[in-house]
């Protein structure tokens, strides 16, 4: 049994659509997949929809369990269910894989119906703004016409901030939580040396691995070894690890010595298992694209003029891949247009990770901000 | 001609050494060689001698050119030279390539005497304390007794505090520049990052890609793309790169987009070409290994206890690699032994590399602290 606060066993849902979708990049997709799940019911004026979207490699398993004896429940089920921050007892929750993702939506390892191969490297690259297309297409095709909230932490973040933009009409609320207006500098070195990893991999044979009965399983785990020293505060790290040492001595030697290189080479091996590295390539391309200013130019603010919701925007103090100031430079521009804006910079010492994590006082802020949002 | 502030033209010497160094890890070098430069002239009580040690990827060539028309000078041509904060007119500073380097000194490139083949993976992994102690014989080759300065940047500064541990009595004054008594997880995790990139690379050969005549091009410039991140602040990279594109709008695909892209990876293919691999791996684990506490566990005050030097320590407000809480860790355990230090924060928003920089506040503080120190 689950406990009550677990939306329970849930099974995806496919959506098909076959209306071409332009992209940014201006290559089309005549047909794609998208496959979803959802939490609770909507209700009769399909006013309590929730869409929640993820980050880089996330997807759309959100809360709930595959099977009774699942051990693992989705990505941010100690958020969404029954009696939960985000109450599925009042919100019909959706949560989505994005297109060119690799947890069933159409993605670089689907087959191309032109070839009967994997589309591999001649899958587009997509951005938060086809997303953000795709995903409204999927809540017209489910009768969804506004979202009481649409939500998102790290890229997701940037999806639900682009809703607000593009569809103010269909988003009553935006949660922004630990993301930010656009990529530094910084932030794109990380994501091109992870890029680069992949690349340059013998294995990724340009794009087209599946061909080869393969995958760059180094590169994908050196860039998830990477990613995660971002996700993880040195504070975290120092408290988790420290300079703790596996054999307690030094052996002299390249095999793993500290606990911190055990857990980083676990996660990155376990990552390369089970990740498409297509899919990674073109998530990070999407975070470095998106830029709401860049084709009004310059102002946040005049970027952010369309938007009607009411806001959340969290960040978390220890944060420093998208640090409090970027999430603040979102509120000052919302401000700046005379929006509803709440804002609250959460004490955490586990850095971007911490919007996953179930902290108490984040947990409360959401819960409180969400008492007042209509089902 | 070279400026007057240059010291000119110089020519590295080298240094052989017969009798057998015994390392940290137990192994035993039979024979070495180290490469050096020395600046000024040597007084004759020999009082006067200044050692530079260098960082991760330095070397023996501290200052000056290889010829007329050489266009690029030593790595700390800005400090070091007649008149400058490290005056040749008044000190002989030596600078040299550390063992496990590739610059000349005896390596893991270099020829094993035993079997006429590079070392490659035989080469023993050095740590901080047998550097040390491969210096303290160059130094007694040279017959100096005990050195005016200890000084170094990064890694370099570990080498001068751990001078002043194990040879008190041979150090009157330890600089102490963007450094850290030790290195944090987070610190470790990069390295380990950098080092896998590395190792996991076809072309490694398990270390001994020279018999395959070719070198791990790819991990070696992960590896630095990695690193060069890590060396500059997130506002340099905002203010030198931020998101300028190369041709000024999205492509959609993986070749370069953003300057900082075309940037780091100019620089990882530079290093390719001219670092060893080996010598990368090496100097990386002797940043992990040194920890002055390892052996008397724990406090820093207490392994610091034999040191008499007087000490300068310096660190720079945008060096996130090794932050000014680590310097402030050495001042700190320094004052609890009742030590002469002195301390300064250099405003500053180069990062890491910011010990490099010719800056006007961090030069004239070195040079003030100079004034005092006999020659």
């Amino acid at each position: 049994m689950q406990p009550a606060s677990s939306v329970g066993i849930v099974v995806p849902q496919t959506a098909h659509f076959t209306t071409p979708l332009t992209l940014k990049s201006g290559a089309v997709l005549p047909s794609y997949d998208l496959v979803y799940e959802t939490y609770g019911m909507l209700n009769a004026d399909k006013s309590n929809a929730i869409l929640v979207c993820h980050a880089l490699s996330g997807n759309h398993h959100v809360a709930g369990v595959y099977a009774e004896q699942d051990k693992k429940p989705g990505w941010w089920d100690n958020m969404v269910g029954p009696g939960k921050p985000i109450d599925t007892d009042r919100f019909f929750v959706i949560g989505l894989n994005n297109l060119g993702g690799c947890h069933g939506s159409t993605g670089p390892a689907s087959i191309d119906p032109i070839t009967g191969q994997p589309f591999g490297s001649h899958f587009p690259l997509v951005t938060v703004e086809d997303w953000v297309e795709s995903q409204a297409r999927l809540a017209d095709s489910l009768g969804i016409r506004q979202f009481a909230v649409i939500m998102g932490g790290s890229l997701g973040g940037m999806q639900a901030l682009h809703w607000s933009i593009k569809h103010p009409e269909r988003v009553r609320h935006c949660l922004v939580i630990a993301s930010a207006p656009k990529l530094t500098a910084q932030n794109i070195a990380f994501n091109d040396v992870a890029r680069q990893a992949i690349l340059t991999d013998p294995d990724f044979h340009g794009g087209d691995f599946y061909a080869h009965d393969t995958r760059p399983r180094r590169g994908l785990r050196l860039a998830r070894m990477l990613g995660h020293i971002t996700y993880l505060s040195d504070d975290v790290m120092g408290s988790k690890f420290g300079r703790v040492l596996r054999s307690g001595a030094f052996n002299y030697g390249y095999d793993v010595e500290f606990e911190i290189e055990s857990y980083l080479r676990y996660q990155g091996d376990k990552f390369a298992e089970s990740f498409d590295a297509n899919t990674y390539l073109l998530m990070t391309k999407a975070l470095d694209y998106f830029d709401p200013t860049h084709h009004s130019g310059g102002k946040l603010s005049d970027a952010l003029k369309p938007a009607q919701a009411d806001f959340l925007v969290l960040s978390f103090t220890s944060d420093w891949r998208f640090a409090p100031e970027r999430s603040r430079e979102i509120v000052k521009a919302l401000l700046d247009n005379e929006c509803r804006v709440s804002y609250a910079e959460i004490t955490s010492g586990h850095g971007h990770d911490a919007f996953l994590m179930p902290d108490a006082h984040y947990h409360s802020l959401v819960r409180a901000y969400m008492e007042r949002v209509a089902s």
